[in-house]
């Protein structure tokens, strides 16, 4: 059995989508069970209303929610008793493997990393995220927002983790190609920090391609993609917003006449079908990485499917690539890592 | 008259490109002549085959020509004679009001930069180009690649060239909406750098909108995003990929199955309509911005047709945004700049 804790009150709004979307990935993972944080009165109405299976959920009774634009030194402080932070609690008590909230990403952040603390010799936690694709690649993107300004090293740390959490989850895809965003591929390129961090990488452990251009990225030439927090959410944003984007331009052009219009009637299958494989929810579920234990955040806004797609990135994680598996891996890394950065330094 | 030097041997495939790219050029602009720098026997018989108005075109014979992968300062000392430089000389001379170059980025930057010179106040020419859009939306966005590293003071600059520049070109849109791209809207986000400039920018003259995030930028919400070199240009390339994999997408989708393939027949006025709205050739022109001239970049590996629309990015600029014209604006931009900052010194 899995073991999951939610955070039933984050999100913008609640158990209306929580408590859905939670009984909708029971229904379809019997192997799962759920410890779900919150008020007990409203969670026991609105788990009954959804036609929940309640023998596989625990109702963990809370009294606070950490409000969607509250400060993160607020949340840690004032907070103690919040849904959030007492499903993040479960998993530094062993009693889930993972845990997901839908509530406000700095306060998720600094109470993951307060709780859980992160992995040995990584410094800072990142937020990673796989990227949407319409076919079977997978690319997984760090850091996408968590912190703007990084050291080399700390990207580098990045790179490790992203990859052993990518080899996690899938392993058959062999050693993880890690890639580095910068603005051309010649290791010229680039700031200092991004040159400084390609030196690093090249003479790590890891399978390092080398730079690639972000406009490669949706194509899988890597299965790893590292920048830093302001590159990587800058990049998120700009997917999420051109894919939008060209959806809003594909209905203008089928409006666009009457015999575009005749013609949207016989292409709705395939419209629909695109639609359907980039659906942003699909790919909802971010993953706090770099902490000794599993968090995952789900978009604030989303609705009951979208805080399902978390749960999905949740359960995928537990059952695949809990912290004990990665930490090993990081350890090994991080050693060749400072192996490498020893020699380098003997040869000066 | 408007006067146009072409460095007609710059790009991946040189004269057959440039020559029928500038031939379709004139054919649609009487009111336009062309210096093609360039060999003069190649030039003579690249334009007779396209069948160039040769009335309407002078040839200036060159003997060199920067290579593709040629480092900047080695194409500054030693290519003194190139199809390039000597294009750029046209305008310094006053015998042309724009060049346009298929060439070497860093080249053509370093070769402006040397003999243009910026414009007074401004430290560093930046690289501004109008995103793609299939609506009425016109966005310039910069700095796309020639500062990886900038001061909140260059960037500052950025904004106010780039706000200058577009209302020059589009006057009737009233004051240019700047924004400045940034992890969230609020004003303590972001890099230090970039909060800096957000309090430099609200001091100035500009129409300031504030911080905005990358998935607006394709629906106009502001006139002029302002970034770094690095993130602008990991901006622009994510925009190319999405955009061309959501074409891969469509594609796709409609190959799926038999439906999909009839119903793609049916579509494929619309399918079309979007592909033409879209061609990255329109969008074809970088400009390279700040500099006491009009320097127009090409796509190196573009063809005749987004060589052409190279061509008229370089004839707008020329017609309604001359260097004199921006210099006056970007002058009293600057004094209303630093008289702000003189005063919030002594308020201190």
């Amino acid at each position: 059995m899995i073991t999951l804790a939610v955070d039933a009150m984050g999100g913008d709004r609640g158990l209306a989508v929580t408590a859905p979307g939670a009984t909708a990935f029971l229904q379809a993972h019997p192997d799962v069970r759920l410890i779900m944080t919150g008020d007990e009165a409203q969670l026991h109405q609105a788990l009954n209303a959804a036609g929940a299976p309640m023998g596989r959920i625990d109702i963990c009774h809370t009294t606070q929610v950490v409000g969607m634009d509250e400060a993160p030194q607020s949340a840690l402080k004032n907070k103690k008793d919040s849904s959030m932070r007492v499903a993040v609690n479960q998993v530094k008590e062993g009693k889930a493997q993972a845990a997901v909230s839908a509530g406000n990403t700095g306060a998720l952040m600094a109470t993951a990393r307060f709780v859980l603390k992160t992995i040995p010799g990584i410094e800072r936690p990142a937020i990673a995220k796989f990227l949407p694709s319409d076919t079977d690649h997978v690319t997984l993107a760090l850091d996408l927002g968590a912190n703007v300004d990084c050291t080399p090293g700390q990207l580098a740390q990045f790179a490790i983790v992203g990859s052993e959490l990518f080899h996690a989850l899938h392993p058959q895809k062999g050693r993880p190609r890690v890639g580095l965003i910068n603005v051309g591929t010649e290791d010229i390129k680039g700031t200092d920090t991004v040159k400084q961090t390609y030196k690093l990488l090249q003479n790590s452990k890891l399978n390092f391609i080398g730079n690639i251009e972000s406009n490669g990225i949706l194509y899988g030439e890597a299965d790893v993609v590292v920048a830093d927090g302001f590159v990587g959410n800058v990049m998120l944003k700009t997917i999420e917003g051109a894919v939008k984007f060209m959806g809003g331009a594909i209905r203008r052009e089928f409006q666009s006449n009457l015999f575009n219009k005749l013609a949207a009637v016989a292409a709705l299958p395939a419209l629909k079908g695109l639609k359907n494989k980039l659906d942003p929810r699909k790919f909802n579920g971010a993953i706090l990485l770099g902490l000794r234990g599993i968090v995952i955040k789900s978009h604030g806004g989303t609705d009951e499917t979208g805080f399902r797609y978390a749960l999905e990135e949740a359960y995928h994680e537990a059952k695949s690539a809990g912290p004990s598996k990665l930490e090993q891996g990081i350890a090994e890394q991080l050693a060749a890592f400072e192996a490498a950065q020893n020699e380098t330094a003997a040869d000066l």
